[in-house]
C-alpha cells in the first residue's frame, strides 16, 4: 500500500488543527496542537515542523511519502501566498509559502495556502455537505457571518480576496447600528450570533432560539427576521453564481434544522426563480472542515 | 499565412451578428444577417450554413480552416447545449450543439454555445473593456438589466444557467411593483431603461438623463437613486465574487461617464471596504460584444 498522504492544516487563533490525509481523502489521522502566538507567531511554523516529523515517525512514513502541505490561516491570501496581517495569530505581512517551505524543510511547490474560511468551503464541498455538487457557497454565521465560494471544486478567492464576504452585503435597509467595517446596513449586523442576541435583546444566541422554540412571541419575531435576511444574501449569491447548494455552518448553525427551513422559506420567495430549489443545508464537518479543505487545496492545485 | 479562424455568432431576435476572427482574436470581417424566425426559427442554421459557405469561398478558405463556430443565443443554455425555448427565435427545447452539428456539416467537437449575456460578458472581456483584467461582471443596462459572469477568463453559468442575473437581486426595499419575473423588490424594476422612465414620470430613460443634465431636479434624483441602487448591486457582487472589474454596458450606457461616475460614488460607500478601488467602467463593443464572446468561447474550450 502506498504511504502517500497529505497535510491538511488549519491554523486557528487557539489551535492548530491538523489532519493526515490519503490521496483519496481518507483521514488518516488527526491532531490538535495550541496556537503558540507569543512574539507575532514566530513559533507556528517550529510547532508544525516537530508535528509533521513526529507524525512521519508514528506513521511510518519518509518525506518523500509526503504529497503536499496545505494551511488554512485566518485572514486575506493573495494568489501568490503572501497574509495581510493575521491578527489573531500576531502574524504581519509576509509569502506564507516561502516561509512555509523554508521552516517545514519542504519545497515550495509542495505547499498550499488559503484563507480559512475558503479552506472550510472546500472541506465541506469535498468531504462534507457539498459531496455530489458542484458549486457551493458556504456561510459560517458565528460571531460574524463569513463564507467561501467553491465554482467547479476551485475555491475562488477574489481580487481583493474579499469573495463570499456575505457578511457584509448592504442589504439591510433601516438599521443604523454601525458595523465593524465601517458601514451600516451590513447582513452580519442582523444575521450573526452577535446580531442575533442584540435584536431580541438577550444574551447570546442560543437563548434567543430556545426562547423562540419554547414560544416567545419576541424571540420567534427575531428568529423570522434573521432568517429572512439571511435568505436574502443567499438569494443576492444565487443571482450572482447561482450554486447548487448552500451549505450553512458557524456557531448559530447549532440551531439545526429549525434555522434552515425557515431560511428555505424565505430563500424560496425572494430568489429569482431558476434557483428556487438550489438546496440549503447543514454543514457536517463541524471544525474540521478547514483541515480538510487545507488538504483538498494541495490536490486540486495538483502539487 | 494560416488562413486558420473561428466564427462567433451572435443570435438575436432581429439579425445575426456574424464575425471571423483570427485564433488570436483579430476580427476578420462582419456581417449582419436578418434573423429568420419563422416556422419556430427553423431557417436560422440554414441561414448560417449559407452564410459560413459564402465565406470560406470569399476569403479563400476550406472547411479545414475552420477552428469552430460559436454561436450566442438568447436564452438560457446548459452544459451540453440544450437551450430551454428561446422565445425571442420561436425556438423550443433542443440541443444546439448537435442540431448546428447536423446543419452546418461542421462536427460537434468544434461548436460552442453560450448564452448571449455571457457571450457579451466574455466578449468584452477578451477584446474590449476587460483587456488586462482577471474575473467582470458585465452589466447591460437595457429594457431589463442583465449580465454575464467571468470569473479567470471562464464564463460562470450557473447551477440554473442564472449566474449573473443581477437584475433579479431582492434588493429594492418599499416598492411594490411587480416584476417580470413576478417578485416584487428586484432590482431591474428601478435600474432598468423602463425603471428610470417609471421612477421619473416620463417617457424613456434618455428623456430622463438629458433632463437631469439639463439640471431638472427630479430628473437628478431619479437618476441619483438609480446610480444608487446599481451601485448597491454592484457592492452585492462584489461580496459575492469579487471581481476586478464592473463592465456597464447596454442602451443605458449611452449616458457614459455622467453614469457611471455616480455609480462609482455610491459603490464606494455601500461596498466592503478591501472592494473599494475596483473599476467601473463602460463597455467598449456595444453590439459587437456577443460575437466576439461567441468565437472567444470556441477558443477557451480548446476546440
Amino acid at each position: 500500500m502506498s504511504k502517500k498522504a497529505v497535510f491538511g492544516i488549519d491554523i486557528g487563533g487557539t489551535s492548530l488543527k491538523c489532519g493526515l490525509f490519503s490521496a483519496t481523502g481518507n483521514l488518516i489521522r488527526k491532531d490538535e496542537i495550541p496556537t503558540r502566538k507569543e512574539e507575532n507567531g514566530k513559533y507556528i511554523f517550529d510547532d508544525i515542523r516537530a508535528y509533521i516529523e513526529s507524525v512521519l515517525i508514528q506513521e511510518d512514513m519518509s518525506k518523500d511519502d509526503v504529497i503536499g502541505v496545505g494551511l488554512g490561516v485566518p485572514g486575506s491570501v493573495t494568489e501568490d501566498g503572501t497574509v495581510n496581517k493575521c491578527v489573531n495569530l500576531g502574524w504581519g505581512v509576509f509569502n506564507v509559502i516561502e516561509a512555509a517551505a523554508k521552516n517545514l524543510g519542504i519545497d515550495e511547490s509542495k505547499i498550499a495556502v488559503g484563507n480559512d474560511a475558503n479552506m472550510a468551503a472546500l472541506g465541506e464541498y469535498w468531504q462534507g455537505s457539498g459531496v455530489g455538487y458542484r458549486s457551493t457557497l458556504f456561510v459560517t454565521v458565528g460571531t460574524g457571518v463569513g463564507g467561501g465560494l467553491i465554482i467547479d471544486g476551485v475555491p475562488v478567492n477574489g481580487a481583493n480576496g474579499a469573495a463570499a464576504e456575505i457578511g457584509h452585503l448592504p442589504i439591510i435597509d433601516g438599521l443604523d447600528w454601525q458595523c465593524t467595517c465601517g458601514k451600516t446596513g451590513c447582513l452580519e449586523q442582523v444575521a450573526s450570533a452577535t446580531g442575533i442576541a442584540r435584536l431580541a435583546g438577550m444574551n447570546n444566541a442560543k437563548e434567543v432560539f430556545d426562547a423562540a422554540k419554547d414560544g416567545d412571541a419576541k424571540a420567534l419575531e427575531v428568529v423570522e427576521k434573521v432568517s429572512m435576511y439571511l435568505a436574502k444574501g443567499l438569494a443576492c449569491v444565487a443571482g450572482v453564481t447561482d450554486p447548487d447548494v448552500f451549505i450553512i455552518g458557524g456557531g448559530v448553525s447549532a440551531a439545526g434544522e429549525y434555522f434552515i427551513e425557515r431560511i428555505r422559506k424565505y430563500y424560496k420567495m425572494l430568489v429569482f426563480h431558476p434557483s428556487t430549489d438550489t438546496d440549503i443545508v447543514l454543514a457536517k464537518l463541524g471544525n474540521d472542515a478547514g483541515m480538510y479543505g487545507a488538504a483538498r487545496l494541495v490536490l486540486v492545485k495538483g502539487i
